[in-house]
């Protein structure tokens, strides 16, 4: 049988979601848990995809198959009293045979979450980027519709990717909600390349500073160099949100 | 010269505001930052009042004296700026050579964080308490009003206390607030028992939970003996939150 969950997790303690040689990891995790479950025996996970080492999830989805006589409505309990307080399972149900949860995938739903404020709010430290500087939104606004549609993103790809293809995706969505002194870049779209929710936020973050126009968004896409682009923001302000089949 | 700071501060990694032989507390934090800036002198440190392991402040109140001289105005970042990221000097102003942090107190308020839903939040695990089970806020509301004005507080105060004098308090107001599935439980008084708000959550939790009428209150406090009242609810989800003087 094969499980399909929605998995939350708190970034902050682990070395990022793939298993790796050194440092927790949350795919070691789940296959931890997932081991005890089996008498042992090695269960392969398979994530939409990867988040970097203090990325959060809100929405992450796997897939897993297993021969455990458990009813797919006692799955999400089972497993979820086997993982440590910061990764819960929040939904799992029984997927078809062939479902996959990486390359199904038909887009994705990423949030970052600025704190925009002179004070610092220790309690969301590391759930939100603290920025001191006034930022400028209506002008952040204003880039996020250069943002939306389809671009050759090779300006905002980390240069440490192993991707050999396309650097084209299409942004349905970028779009900024702000409430008090927290700010929420939201996007939405077909595929996200390496690092670009964080290099986009952070070209974003210098708009807003009034370091760039937003209108210099055209020519950093035109550039096709990621040094075009702006600093790479932290890590810990941002959350895969949702993965959409 | 006397200063005065209102510090807000993350207790989940601390054993505790009060300086202890085992364990990281607070106030060890503040006086080790404190005697850095001091050429190694120690410098005491006199809060309103100590909080449990694992509390939170929004509005602790220290003083300290210091013959340093670094303009008031400045503080506020000389002295953030030696301290661990889950402490934060959220204000620092010169005080009355004869201000006392713990005796001039008149009133405080803490506050009490639920969040009430079969699901968890884990990105509010160290901030809130998780209660699965359906509450009744309005049965809560009808004893939380049994609550205000002068009582004796004997049942909702712990047996581990070393008061000898009167537990007689005033409680001005005792409320809960609601927005989706946090409930914020308000408390402000003339002054607290050791786990006075703690008892009393977990006594308003029973109520809640129909556990308990709210009219029962009454005979909780005529009992004047801890038992009658309900148990202690965890301390994570406590912050203090106002000092008044």
């Amino acid at each position: 049988m094969r499980l399909k969950c929605r998995v939350e997790y708190d970034g902050t303690q682990y070395a990022g979601y793939q298993i790796q040689p050194n440092g927790n990891t949350v795919q070691a995790e789940l296959e931890k848990a997932l081991a005890k479950m089996h008498k042992g025996e090695k269960v392969k996970v398979t994530a939409s995809g990867r988040t970097d080492s203090g990325v959060h999830a809100r929405g992450q989805i796997i897939h897993f198959d297993t021969n455990l006589s458990i009813p797919p409505h006692n799955w999400k309990r089972a497993l979820d009293s086997m993982l440590p307080q910061d990764i819960h399972i929040a939904e799992a149900e029984e997927a078809a045979a062939d479902f996959h949860a990486r390359y199904d995938t038909i887009g994705k739903e990423y949030r970052y979450f600025v704190w925009n404020s002179r004070e610092p709010d220790i309690f969301k430290r590391h759930y939100t980027t603290h920025i001191k500087f006034p930022l400028n939104v209506e002008a952040m606004k204003k880039a996020c519709r250069l943002i939306e549609g389809e671009h050759d993103f090779t300006s905002f790809c980390s240069s440490r990717t192993d991707l050999k293809g396309s650097k084209v995706r299409t942004i349905h969505r970028a779009s900024i909600e702000q409430e008090g002194a927290e700010l929420v870049f939201i996007f939405k779209g077909s595929g996200f390349l390496y690092n670009m929710v964080r290099i986009l936020v952070g070209t974003l973050l210098e708009v807003g500073r009034g370091e760039r126009n937003p209108e210099e968004l055209q020519a950093v896409f035109e550039a096709r160099e990621r040094k075009a682009a702006g600093k790479t923001a932290p890590p810990h302000g941002l959350f895969l949100w949702q993965v959409d089949y």
